[in-house]
């Protein structure tokens, strides 16, 4: 119904996860509706951000710098490493302006479901950057997934030997949250997550 | 928080209608993390599509061929043009398969208050075609919005001394839909629209 340009567009757009057909046509439509410069810049941008943007080859965060600003900012606290499942992660650790270590992205968690195994992630580059002795606390922040819990589990158990403390961010009802609306999951990690007050 | 490269990727895609910081920074961590082949045919559909697709000369759909398929298409009906605002509204009738006539985009509806005049929308260009006395109809569909009725009422007048049948679309409560949350305005135009059973 559309030309073949046109649905081609459609197509690539299309590709994006979370972008159904309907959004697809909008975006496409935009593209075609805007000046010359919109799409040439557009495409330009795409081309620079993926031939520069590479993974930092110490904690495999994205970045233009290798190593990345956080693994080369001497203010960050060189003992203590916060692993993360993904490089958005990362971002929403920044946000909170709390964390003064560095970080560990380990790309995804074991999942034998979806074929991702130990060797899939960046685990044993994680155990390489413990050998130096420099780092104290290694804080496991998978996402509280079956999948994360087994990688954070996995990991404890690979880094204790090595006189490293392994600690786990706490899961609980979120700030704000309701008891009422909470699952029972939740509920019982923050029953087992209590404190003295 | 995240490289330049990255960020000025996010700031394209929020460029886009309808994408908020959240998606973008979705959109742009998928080009990332898929392979070079993606940003590299994404930026070259995106070039191609902006310098093939051009507006059809006479009925100014979006069309990699001038005139398009749907002006060039014999089986056609000359006697019958479909007024519409916009490209994808061309689109929306040619699903139902009903329409057997060929179309005019108008790409806008007058509008005093976005500053879109009769000028800025091809009404002239609309005339134009009626001049050598085939088209004996001319359907209005364009929008049931103050904008859109504005410029069917004005179409209409412009369109009537010489002597072609003007008839507007109908409006009313769509197909499935319940009396009891449609909203009036739509209801007066239902009763207004009734027909004898």
């Amino acid at each position: 119904m559309y030309s073949e340009s046109i649905q081609k567009l459609i197509k690539e757009f299309e590709r994006f996860p979370g972008i159904g057909h309907k959004t697809a046509v909008r975006l496409a439509f935009h593209v075609l509706e805007s000046d010359e410069a919109f799409a040439k810049n557009m495409a330009e941008t795409l081309i620079e951000a993926k031939s520069k943007v590479k993974f930092c080859s110490v904690c495999y965060n994205l970045t233009d710098l290798d190593p990345c600003t956080i693994c080369s900012n001497k203010k960050r606290l060189e003992e203590t490493i916060c692993v993360v499942e993904d490089v958005k992660d990362v971002i929403a650790m920044e946000k909170t302006h709390e964390f003064k270590g560095k970080y560990h992205v380990l790309h995804g968690a074991i999942s034998p479901m979806n074929n991702i195994s130990v060797e899939d992630i960046k685990i044993k580059e994680l155990i390489k950057r413990l050998s130096d002795g420099k780092v104290k606390e290694v804080i496991i922040a998978t996402n509280p997934t079956i999948e994360g819990e087994a990688t954070a589990m996995y990991i404890s158990r690979l880094i204790k030997p090595l006189g490293v403390v392994v600690t786990r961010i706490a899961h609980g009802i979120p700030v704000g949250g309701d008891l009422e609306y909470t699952d029972e999951i939740t509920l019982i990690k923050a029953l087992e997550g209590r404190r003295e007050m």
